[in-house]
């Protein structure tokens, strides 16, 4: 697998555009992508039981597992707008089937931005016509800006790797638990692939890759009513069928797993008001399940976090936390360290380190390791600190 | 029933002190409280995996559901400490047993503070026969005093009921989740009652009153390795017994409810940085269960508790959280109203009211109303906002 150049136009047969339609006063807000066939689709969203009228629209076009585009603006979320919201999500979508001539229901609508607000879905119908011709083989960086809210850096990245010969291609974009004042965090990703692969093995892929991924990362704890995780595999990469579990399908899982960790870390490194990255590694564990649930509840606290931002290798409140997740462990066989500094030895916190811990919490990345010393899983979660920058962004609007 | 003065040593035969032994540079930093007969105890503390010594000891020693002292020491946590800190813990139950002359197993020990330093013994050991000359009927609030770290308000109450004709007290001190620099938020509480209740009804009151009152206040949403709650019944009050499940039992039951709702309300509303004091009250569940959830989702929403620090009627955070707590429900059914203010209504945000919404929310309480619209069961829960102040007390400490 190798680094290539730009995002979801990178791989063969997809096009992507990005324009300003008018629902943010400035900026990109309306961007599209499309494959010029149509493609094998899956996605993931929010288990919210408020979900946006997109999403719902999103679940409903992809149950035939087959989409060919994707329209996403940022700047409303068109969430709580009652039966009116599902009518402007539907508006958009047949808007974008019209321009493109392609079916109403391989088209996958998705928001980002102010909740209870009525979607400008005149701007959007509008601009689509624009919207489509701007689509091109360069404009997946137009996309990744047009979906950003809050973000201060635009997240693209996108692989190759060689399927039985071919090169297969996977692009991404995505953003991040910024808000768009004075709203919500919102994560969208899309995902796009010229790989040729069966519907269950793709389904299989991104539902993985999302447990390790965009569902590992957390900057507030919040969850949005507008999550959303979109993969289309447009199979012109001609490579022979991927097959779930099969050699291929797990080369094809691993190039996955990179892009979309990758694009998560940049989610929390991107975090609003974040000055430092905090990777939470967690060793020791009796399951992964049990892992993931340590390095949430430690990502996820408040307490470590402003530690963090205060640069106070504060090992209470992570050994606290730990606790706290509901998973239960010997606390005398717990380990911690601080990059690398081994602040708690079989329970008992060592003094002594402090200093050098303390040295440590000074740079930009910290990563807190936590061993239960109760079995042989991991897992890794990412997050930022807590800083007064974040309740400024988040209390203040106006 | 009705509110009387003092706290802890209110009830008849109960007696507290509290004094500076030097664990803090200055205050009141050890407590006690002293029954002149053995009472009745029962205690709830830290569900957490990593419990400090002296939670250990306190389980430990109310084996026999009975206790006749408790001390409680500020600014040392003693957790973290390994075998050493369970040894600390031990002689400082042995020394109030001798100055005392009770069993040592009827000593209770609470600690709160600084996590993973070593516990200075010597000085609690060597205060210990003063502090128990100290003890007085009028020393609740010299109690109270003591185990205050960064709590900005003393927190005692109590109150008389009758049962069959005779006068019943209860008394109780808490201090809340301010953080003694540089650590942990730890939740202590104590209460005594000169009640004669068989010991399986006061375990069932405490129970299912700390279910109602600390187990619905969130401060910043992290579970501290040093929560207890504490309550001893004397029987002094020469009540016929009280047995569980019978009327005196629900009158002696509504009247701890009460004070420990009032208490639980004070440490939200004395919440490290609060500006602002937030009742959730969530109504229309299936469950208690599933209303409990839903409030305490939305009191620990990072996004909720600043947009109520910048006096914001955001529906959306308030919407998102209640979706995102797990609890399944219809959202075309959700009303959300802000101190009377109906600003969802059947899941529709209600844009015409944002500015008499705005209006309320520049009020010092602010009452979050969410309706779910599927069931009859409600619950309420307490907290406070999310100010820049609190990262700063979090991440600043020296």
């Amino acid at each position: 697998m190798k680094i290539i150049k730009g995002s979801v136009a990178a791989p063969k047969g997809f096009f992507a555009s990005g324009i300003h339609c008018g629902i943010k006063k400035k900026g990109l807000d309306l961007a599209l992508i499309f494959s010029g066939v149509p493609a094998v689709a899956a996605g993931v969203w929010t288990t919210n039981s408020v979900k946006a009228a997109p999403v719902l629209l999103t679940e409903a076009n992809l149950k035939d597992s087959c989409a060919q585009a994707i329209i996403a603006n940022s700047g409303n979320a068109n969430c709580m707008n009652g039966k009116a919201g599902v009518e402007w999500a539907k508006q958009t979508a047949a808007s974008v089937s019209g321009a493109l001539c392609i079916d109403t229901d391989d088209v996958l609508v998705a928001s980002t931005g102010i909740i209870g607000k009525p979607l400008p879905a005149a701007k959007i119908i509008g601009a689509v016509p624009q919207l489509a011709k701007s689509l091109s083989r360069n404009g997946g960086i137009m996309a990744a800006k047009a979906i950003m809210t809050t973000d201060l850096v635009v997240k693209e990245v996108a692989a190759s790797l060689s399927i039985a010969g071919k090169t297969v291609r996977i692009g991404a974009i995505a953003k991040g638990s910024g808000m768009i004042y004075p709203n919500m965090a919102t994560m969208l990703c899309f995902i796009t692939t010229d790989a040729y692969i069966e519907s269950a093995a793709l389904k299989a892929s991104l539902k993985a890759a999302t447990e390790k991924s965009f569902n590992m990362v957390t900057v507030d704890g919040d969850m949005s009513t507008n999550d959303t995780v979109l993969l289309l595999a447009n199979g012109m990469a001609m490579n022979p069928l991927i097959r779930k579990g099969s050699p291929d399908y797990m080369k094809f899982c691993s190039a996955l797993d990179f892009l979309m960790i990758s694009l998560a870390k940049s989610v929390a490194r991107d975090g609003e008001g974040a000055s430092k990255f905090i990777e939470v590694n967690v060793t020791g564990a009796k399951s992964t399940d049990e892992a993931r649930k340590v390095a949430m509840e430690i990502a996820n606290s408040n307490l470590v976090k402003t530690a963090v931002a205060g640069e106070d290798p504060n090992v209470g409140r992570i050994a606290s936390s730990a606790g706290a997740s509901g998973v239960k462990f010997d606390a005398s066989k717990l380990n911690i360290s601080l990059n690398g500094v081994r602040v708690v030895c079989s329970g008992s916190a060592r003094s002594e380190l402090r200093a050098a811990a303390k040295k440590q919490m000074k740079k930009k990345e910290v990563l807190i390791g936590v061993d239960l010393g109760s079995g042989k899983a991991s897992a890794t979660a990412w997050t930022c600190d807590l800083t007064e920058r974040y309740i400024k962004i988040n209390a203040r609007y106006n």
